[in-house]
């Protein structure tokens, strides 16, 4: 996973261009990635598909030629979007069009310009303090063209339509933590479970921020109503602990599920919805409110590291990458095993020693913790709790009511509710 | 507002009597307040007008004509209510009817004996313990008639006959705190809101304590269905932390109004209901269940100087009526300014840079707080969830999100709901 | 009640034979149980009646006579259902049968196998260390036979049908507080309550734990529907803080008496539902879901004596009995004495001083408890609110809640409502 996000790191990436093009073409070496693009001046929504940014160089040089800043050595030198320039300019002039950060002053800021049409670099404050009054060459080989947005989709057919949508953006540039971690993370949990059989059709989308996902959505207002489950990921890859911002319906199953995974994970963290944020405050709008909420470590603006140059591979760790990727199985296991048992002898406890799943030694100062997980699964299968409803109530993990209750079906004990 | 309640702060009022007519009065100064007058022996309710007080003078002599207290110089010093009597006691009878605080040695208690004929004076402890033994000439000229209870109403009427009450008792003699702290209040929040056009009809009511309300409930028994939102107001002087307690209903617009305006409130507290206390208890009795709740700063029977001589008017400060004019002002604002957005473009975010409300250049690591306004109301305009609503759920000032409601209307993107 | 608990604690009892006839016999001595008999072989719901066991003698004596063990003189050095043995095993195989308890090697453990057919011994770990190594006899002296499971039941018929069961385990051989305590507690509860005219009918049950449960559910599936309140009893002795585990609803209405009347015990616990326990894990199975709960002092398997010869008449106290004895007779008036009272005059408060319900002389600076009970009665009277729904929100005692009730109830100032 690892060196999945080391070999995307150093493209250029935006939300149209051929950065997006080239990471897709690597993350497609693992899965059947399809590529969609939606050309420019598209309406989707109540946006509009904007020219697609090429960029070619970017620097800045003092009259003696001297390359102050080049786009070749960090690819967050140049304001992203950034229109062409090709000018000599003073010191004060340049000053207007450079971003820096006072209070980090070595780190580089990541800064974009999508929208409105204007050039510039960024750069650590510190260099630029120490730029020499006088006269400085600016030049942005940058071109804005007719063209389209490129997203990447893979679709896991399940036993059901239903959905699981899983998604993450892919138009940051050299940003390891957001969002090198998501996209290698993403992609190798799909390649994972395309091995497996599963009830939900699993949906990943790779698509740029914002537009991509009203792209995506535009494209797909009629199949939202499929989807009953859905994470954005995003930032999976630094020592925070796990967080998950719930849905903006709160208490959806995903939320629940979560909740649930996160329980036990050291240093996690469980937010509630705001509609600020990654591509949730698109899925969450209240004309789709969808059942989709946002997994990260660190949350996004709260690290200082977020959306500079220090963002780096050395910001984000195999161990790290491997634990997000394991609370993500669990939460997908706990969608793919939840079933609401009915218990077949509801009156009285049913005789587990005559069929042999209980220890047949009375007066034990305590139960087993199997033990335990039948006598709530028999309790609360009343057909009004499913799994994970049961392991909320009783505490227990999810694992274990699962198991036992697929024990106590195997001995004829449950049967699955005629609701399901 | 200090000026006001100084006017009025000498006057001995009653439930009933002279004193109530002079004070509505000076109130009658500022607005048009109408007067009503309801007879002796009228039914309001379960209760009965009882007869007017006339009290003219009350005093204690000892047998060489030492006048020992004297109701001119505090109108506490008498029992409230008290029958005439003219007589040479023994001080060992005298004490029978001498109301001391023990605990507050030199503080004279207010005492009231309304619906039990009795005569009495209240003085301080230190002073009756230090009557010498023998005969004292006790004299109270006070007189019980057929005459009738006043209160003074005002009403600005709205564009709407929707009621909002404001209610203050008149009744107590004088007593800074409690009450010509908010008989000056409400008189003047009364006048400053019958220059401001409105949406609801303010209804402000100044009568005695109980039966004041009843009678007024009595004689407006089919009014009362017009009341949304009410508040019974007093002790609004002192230096305590503002304090609300919760109408009967718990969970009223009027109850989370004023829990959002004393939010960040220094030191406010925020009660449940009870029905012991002001007139909240008439008016949310079982048969009404209004919604009116009561505000105050410090909360009645909780500060020493509750109830005697030392809620004089070193006891209030003009500072802290203005804090507490503030914020009953802005809990109107609140009431005034609700109503529940529609998203007109509900499914994913509208562009709000095109429209020029949003920073153009992106990257920034907080959005600002107005953006932040302007997200959450188009997250949550789905029709279900009101101005108000949105503040609570987003931890957002009211007026950041109507003025962010406000901004987004005047842009096309948000219409009323037409449920309203 | 201790002497009662001290008579019962010799017994040899198991959940069948005839240390549980020979118990009944003494309970019954205090009132007119009912002993009821269900033959071996008889289905219950998802069980079987066990063959009876019957219990002569058992002992271990090492190969020169020397009793290391023996059934005479402490009961629970048996297996409790040990199957019969005669036999001389080397140190090595009787150590494969006898249970000890290494954390508390002074005591002997408690131990049963009623399904599975074994023989052992329990002894103090620190003997069974001390054992030379050789040959030993064991001698068991039992027999499974043909017979029944015995039950005690006592109803005291009240003014309805409707029924509170109150039941208690009668399985335990000699241990003082599991469950000497909860048998004499009962009985004496029983017995008292018979002097009593009472509205609900009260169900008392002296049963073998989960079989003698299952027995009676069994007999008695079509009754069930008339058990309005239920409480199982057990560990009632000793000092621990008094304990109330709730039914699987929650909050039923003896789940909220019980939750009022631990409120102001001294270090009580209020514990949810969990299918672990006692014989709330049958009337709580889902097919019944009845309203009953445990009341405990010191919950099982929490405390070291617990299922141990420590569990001895050393470790109850009379004190703790008279103390379990008094919290339940108060949620038996709660339950007896709730009714919702709705107010005849709910527009606005009633004149109380006219009714002499009232201190007549106002302006003091607390109502007293009682006229608080009164206030919160009249106001919450709405026919919506029991007594205990008016404790609850009040946070009165139900005590001074019904007493104002009554009080007002007299004065005609409420009726029972209609609904009733």
């Amino acid at each position: 996973m690892f060196a999945l996000a080391e070999a995307i790191f150093p493209i250029c990436r935006s939300i149209t261009g051929e950065g997006v093009r080239e990471t897709l073409r690597i993350l497609g070496r693992h899965l059947p990635l399809k590529r969609r693009e939606v050309p420019t001046g598209t309406r989707v929504l109540d946006w509009e598909i904007p020219k697609e940014w090429v960029i070619r160089e970017a620097f800045i040089e003092d009259m003696n030629g001297n390359r102050i800043l080049d786009f070749r050595e960090c690819n967050l030198t140049v304001l992203n979007y950034s229109i062409p320039v090709d000018r000599i300019v003073h010191l004060e002039e340049l000053r207007e069009h450079v971003h820096t950060l006072p209070d980090q002053p070595d780190a580089i800021p990541y800064r974009t310009s999508y929208y409105a049409p204007r050039w510039g670099f960024c750069m650590p404050h510190r260099q630029l303090e120490a730029l020499a009054s006088g006269m400085y060459r600016v030049r942005i080989d940058s071109e804005l063209k007719d063209g389209s947005l490129a997203y990447g989709e893979y679709v896991h057919q399940g036993e059901t339509d239903r959905e699981f949508l899983l998604t993450t953006h892919i138009c940051h540039p050299s940003m390891a933590n957001d969002n090198c971690s998501g996209l290698a993370l993403l992609t190798l949990l799909a390649r994972d479970l395309s091995h497996r059989r599963t009830r939900y059709t699993y949906r990943f989308l790779f698509a740029p921020g914002t537009i991509g996902a009203l792209a995506w959505l535009a494209a797909n207002e009629d199949r939202v109503k499929l989807i009953d489950h859905g994470l954005v990921i995003s930032c999976v890859g630094d020592s925070g602990g796990p967080s998950y911002k719930r849905s903006r319906r709160h208490d959806a199953f995903i939320d629940r599920a979560m909740a649930h995974v996160l329980r036990n994970a050291s240093g996690s963290r469980l937010l509630d919805f705001s509609p600020y944020g990654y591509d949730e405050r698109q899925f969450c709008s209240p004309g789709f409110n969808l059942p989709v909420g946002l997994f990260q470590r660190s949350t996004f603006a709260t690290f200082p590291e977020y959306h500079t140059s220090a963002d780096n591979l050395d910001f984000i760790r195999p161990e790290y990458l491997a634990d997000s990727y394991r609370l993500l199985m669990d939460a997908i296991d706990i969608v793919e095993k939840d079933w609401t048992p009915l218990n077949l002898f509801p009156k009285g406890e049913p005789q587990l020693g005559r069929r042999g799943l209980y220890g047949a030694l009375g007066g034990d100062k305590s139960a087993s913790e199997k033990a335990m997980a039948m006598l709530w699964v028999l309790n609360l299968a009343d057909g009004e709790n499913s799994l994970l409803a049961i392991a909320e109530r009783s505490g227990l993990n999810f694992d274990d009511v699962a198991g036992a209750a697929e024990l106590l079906r195997e001995h004829g004990l449950l049967a699955a509710s005629v609701a399901e």
